[in-house]
């Protein structure tokens, strides 16, 4: 198998394993006890907080923990979203291409009478710093702009819109789930107020995240109950995953240089060789983007086919968010960035893993232009297209 | 070490441990994903989701996995809320000794509109029917009441309740977070609506936990995001703690006739030896009470210091609730049921494990005896009532 699909989620690292046993078998109390074994599972806590913290450049009390980047990016979004309420502020702004922890949060407090405001990205999925400075208003109380683009890879100007934020006093959050473990992230470089992350991203486990809240921004609580992390997330602590999420953070800071030059290599490789497929067109920018991410159309075919027959030779691949895939509406990113709903239906996503050999990245390559020029053999649309009934886009 | 804490959190069992290693290691896609890969983890997930719902009597599309007990109690309660809220019905029942993940959500919907009536106790800990029956008006839109307690371990008469409940088309949850696992809990009979439970109360692992909703109670959600569980609760499943939840739960079913006896007679051993100590009352009802569970209050000693000297002898209990430790104000628990400030403070919750020896439970006795008598021979309180300055309660 190769797994191609490391947005979608990660596999777990040896190292994020070994901290998860090892909390489960020997530190399992609950860190709200008094007796020691309770307060060795609050050390463990603390000690995964502080690694966190250290990774992105915060302090240990910014960081809390919930249970994954959707948790995290709700919170964040109504957090800030509270403390523009209570100032009279209603106004929010964000950008076409985020993720539907996002977008969705926001579609609900449009609900609750806030205004919403998505800028419009580039045909590369670019926001510009300029937009936003442009639409901050006097009653703008949040800007939410993902750090990286979890189908298309595009990295945003994160430190240019902090900038802008913090001057205008305005709050930022960035939903950072692509980009933690993957991109140099410091929030104090970037003035970014709010920052969402998700561990099996990043080769930590499942159900287990955290959310940066800079000193002073009042989080409001989505989980109630009981008075744990510092009263803002209810709810006993997952000290093994959080133990084995900072464990896997730590290791994915560490190895960063290494693996994203290597990644960058295999990535670009590979759009090397899909780029010489006929009719087809990589989404997202070469240059700003991730370092795994790979994402290409092809005209006259359908995605979902491609990635079974693709499966089928033993490659395990996307094409878009996996959140979202049994949905038949295109990728609502490859839309913001100009492609037409026949074209983002051709869509295949590669997220590369720093295992990936480069023979493997060959072997991608061979089967998707095997399998695209298979598909378009019986695809109407192709027929249609080469008969010059319809024009190409691509 | 002699573990008394259980109703804080368990040991996951070698049967969690296991399938959530196998699942780590082998079944770690994302199962929203088309490929072979992704489909095993969704088969995985579908299995644990089935498994959950046969324990409790439920059909599987009525189970939605949660991060916890916490946020099924919050989503529970939010729901239903909503649902009342939409038919002009804002007035919710629910009890003085609910947990604080009820009593939390609840103040909040109490500042959104709502009227909140908490339902006295009797000094046992118990709620009547009658009194549901009597409380609910034709504006009530939930009643919530806990299955079991966690701090004193009195069962609920739930089927009553739920009886009355449907008969008056109010909707009725349950926290049953102490109960799934440990006594027998079915759904249909008890006429239940809503019910919420955590994986690590019944050796399941931290993190996870389930919500029951029966068909047809329209579900909030309350992390927005990706269409996962079936758009009721985003971010991407967990299915390693869900496949090690339905795990345990599958086992502590299948033992509950051995382990109940099993923990009763200890309990009301521990009972017998712990009520011969002068000036000491069970709290909660001696029958109508979880097998695992021994809540005593001893006039004139800090709970706390009991603890730590307890601690130091290798027993591991609790003066109540874990989630409300580290704050000095006695539990809202033993408050309900009559006890005064200063007798409340004196508190020991034992919350037993299968594993525990008949042995164990007499160096408990032997233990908590001589701590009780040592801090009471310091105690300005213990003095006082010893020398007829204030009278005896207990």
């Amino acid at each position: 198998m190769i797994y191609a699909d490391n947005a979608a989620t990660t596999r777990m690292s040896k190292t994020a394993k070994k901290a998860l046993t090892e909390m489960m078998d020997g530190v399992w109390g609950n860190p709200s006890s008094l007796y020691v074994h309770g307060q060795k599972a609050r050390e463990a806590l603390e000690e995964a907080r502080e690694k966190i913290a250290a990774a992105i450049g915060a302090e240990p009390r910014e960081i809390i923990f919930t249970s994954g980047g959707s948790e995290a990016d709700n919170q964040a979004i109504r957090s800030a979203a509270e403390i523009g309420k209570q100032k009279g502020k209603t106004h929010i702004l964000s950008s076409t291409i985020e993720h539907h922890a996002v977008l969705h949060t926001l579609e609900r407090l449009q609900k609750e009478g806030f205004e919403v405001e998505l800028l419009p990205v580039s045909e590369k999925g670019m926001i510009r710093p300029e937009q936003v400075a442009e639409a901050i208003r006097e009653d703008t109380c949040l800007v939410t702009v993902m750090y990286a683009n979890n189908e298309i890879g595009t990295i945003q100007p994160i430190a240019e819109i902090g900038n802008i934020c913090r001057e205008k006093q305005v709050l930022f959050h960035t939903d950072a789930v692509q980009a933690i473990g993957h991109i140099p992230v410091n929030v104090r470089e970037d003035q970014v107020d709010l920052l969402s992350a998700s561990a099996h991203k990043f080769h930590g486990p499942k159900g287990i995240g955290f959310l940066y809240a800079r000193k002073g921004v009042r989080l409001t609580s989505l989980i109630e109950g009981g008075a744990q992390e510092r009263g803002k997330r209810a709810g006993t602590e997952n000290v093994p995953a959080a133990a084995a999420m900072a464990a896997a953070l730590e290791e994915a800071v560490a190895r960063m240089p290494e693996t994203a030059a290597r990644l960058t290599a295999v990535r670009d490789r590979l759009i090397r060789g899909l780029g010489q497929i006929p009719h087809a067109a990589l989404n997202g920018d070469a240059e700003r983007r991730l370092p795994g991410n790979v994402n290409f159309c092809f005209e006259g075919i359908e995605g979902e086919s491609l990635l079974l027959l693709l499966d089928d030779r033993g490659i395990c691949a996307s094409s878009g968010s996996a959140c979202t895939s049994g949905s038949l509406d295109p990728s609502h990113v490859l839309l913001a960035i100009g492609r037409v709903h026949d074209v983002a239906h051709g869509s295949l996503r590669l997220s590369i893993g720093e295992d990936i050999t480069d023979a493997e990245a060959d072997q991608i390559i061979r089967d998707v232009k095997e399998v695209v020029a298979y598909l378009r053999g019986f695809s109407p649309i192709w027929r249609d297209l080469m008969a010059g009934k319809k024009p190409f886009i691509l």
